[in-house]
């Protein structure tokens, strides 16, 4: 069955019905336990049992879906969204919806099985933006598509299904409300003050330093003034720029090594935390010069389980002022 | 430390910064788990390890504080926000906050330290809703707060941190960002239509059928269209109403009905699972009349932990789709 995406008619929220990977009551396992030991798809050698790579960077006498890369973009073997098709839009009643069509792919950001971010080559930590820079622009021919998500689930609580590291990429038909919503948010204050907000963030934490973690010469790691959850951090580029896909070349070096410093300092902190990142960009088209949205990346190492309430009402209560977290980050020994 | 609230300058979000349930790195547990067996201050015969109660209904010849009561409402002792206090809104350069003026209340749904909500009396279940009613009309006098939080988490992996059958209501000086999202998006169908969304949602699902889960005199429980998680179900009174606390007696009976009955089915269909309810309810003031909005109780199963994603993004792939869950709900053997 092709998946769905249907809006929510009151919030306007869109959600990905998705019965690929559908599950009968019985399947839902209390806290599926990430898959440990064993056969690992990702792994150099086994290139064969992905789908076939749509992407690589790899040693140039080797072959397509052989040995000898150093980052390898598949597509996601249970796709939430289906690559082939024609959106239908229609109505069922007073609800709308549309087939679920998009690309669903997973990026492997090296072939070693056991690294984790801190533990890689800054070169792969680089090569994994630039894979994400190729896909997007890739992905951006196809006028089908509205957005990219790009993400990374470290850790089973976090949601990692394969202990190996990857990230993923989801291109949408459609603008997640959140999206909406922060570019909404931002181009309010930018009517109101005439300034970027996350500009505005930039220089008042610089200055303050109360909230930063680390910075370098292209990007900042700061713990947000009103963070949803515990040592939630964010990093910033310092130029203001729309797009995570036009970043200049010595920026991608400059945020692999600020990701590269601040989950170093998380795991030192937080011993080796669960956590997502998730780069927040502007949509696909007709955001190109905004002077009121500034794409950054978001950290989230995922500490609590009192989600539940949280998750139902988007409303947060977080034991951890962002001050306090950013000092643990920002004076733990390395 | 006085609890803060702060406001996200992008997307208007308030948080609490809550620190009297402050933790250091090294409290992070993985998961914590939920406290079994041992001292349940909310059993009978332990009132006196509660602050003191609020309310309770009581056999009459017996005393505040000591057993004898049916349901039992209490301050919480790690409260999220603290009652006393003057909101003191101020500005931190381009940052807004107030301090955490609330009320955080814990209601103890029976003296019973074992039983479920299918296993309590259906009078204790009603007056579980009786006693947020008694509270609303009283927390609503204090001219500080705008929004009265009303939920439930079952099961440590949603959130409950003890075993004993216990809800609470959290009183907020603001209005939430996705209750105030919610208000906005009915208004707009409303403006649209002329009907209002829930109604709508009632009406067309009545016909269908397909999203049905149970239904009674004054309520009807549904799969919504574009459910976020599997399961999800929501309870609507059927009767246009904008507010919770002036249910009607013979509703709040026929409420504890088919929350009762729901609870029960999702038992046998989903083994016990942990789940959040959530009262989606109007603000304190000014909503008395609106045509659009409509309250109604939402139940979330936990029964997946692929959330970090959809916590950063408020984008969710939800595997199974709402009338697969509604038809596994309906036909289970009771």
């Amino acid at each position: 069955m092709i998946p769905e995406l249907r809006k929510d008619p009151i919030s306007g929220r869109w959600v990905i019905i998705s019965t690929n990977r559908g599950k009968r009551p019985s399947d839902f396992g209390r806290m599926v336990e990430q898959r440990r030991g064993g056969f690992c798809p990702f792994c150099e050698g086994n290139e064969s049992t992905t789908p076939p790579e749509i992407m690589s960077y790899r040693a140039s006498n080797t072959k397509a879906n052989a040995p000898g890369w150093t980052t390898r973009v598949v597509p996601n073997k249970f796709p939430a969204l289906q690559i082939e098709g024609d959106l239908n839009k229609v109505g069922e009643g007073m609800f709308d919806k549309m087939n679920g069509i998009g690309a669903h792919e997973v990026l492997i950001e090296t072939p070693k099985h056991d690294l984790t971010i801190p533990q890689m080559a800054l070169k792969d930590v680089e090569n994994m933006f630039w894979g994400f820079h190729d896909r997007v622009h890739d992905l951006k021919k196809d006028t089908r598509f509205k957005y990219i998500m790009i993400f990374k689930n470290y850790g089973s609580a976090a949601g990692a299904s394969l202990e190996h590291p990857h990230s993923q990429l989801i291109a949408l038909p459609i603008i997640p409300l959140a999206v909406q919503e922060e570019m909404n948010g931002a181009n309010t204050y930018y009517n109101y003050k005439d300034r970027c907000v996350f500009c505005d963030i930039i220089h008042q934490d610089k200055q303050s330093g109360v909230r930063l973690v680390n910075e370098n010469e292209h990007f900042m790691a700061i713990c947000p003034y009103a963070p949803r959850f515990p040592f939630e951090t964010w990093i910033l580029p310092k130029r203001h720029a729309q797009l995570f896909e036009e970043c200049w070349k010595d920026e991608y070096i400059s945020l692999a090594q600020v990701l590269q410093d601040t989950i170093t300092r998380m795991d030192k902190v937080l011993q080796d935390p669960p956590y997502n990142f998730i780069i927040h960009t502007s949509p696909l088209h007709g955001y190109h010069d905004v002077p009121y949205y500034h794409w950054h990346l978001e950290i989230i190492p995922k500490l609590t389980k009192v989600a539940g309430f949280e998750w139902g009402t988007g409303f947060y209560i977080n034991p951890t002022p962002p001050e306090e977290a950013a000092k643990f980050l920002r004076e733990v020994e390395l």
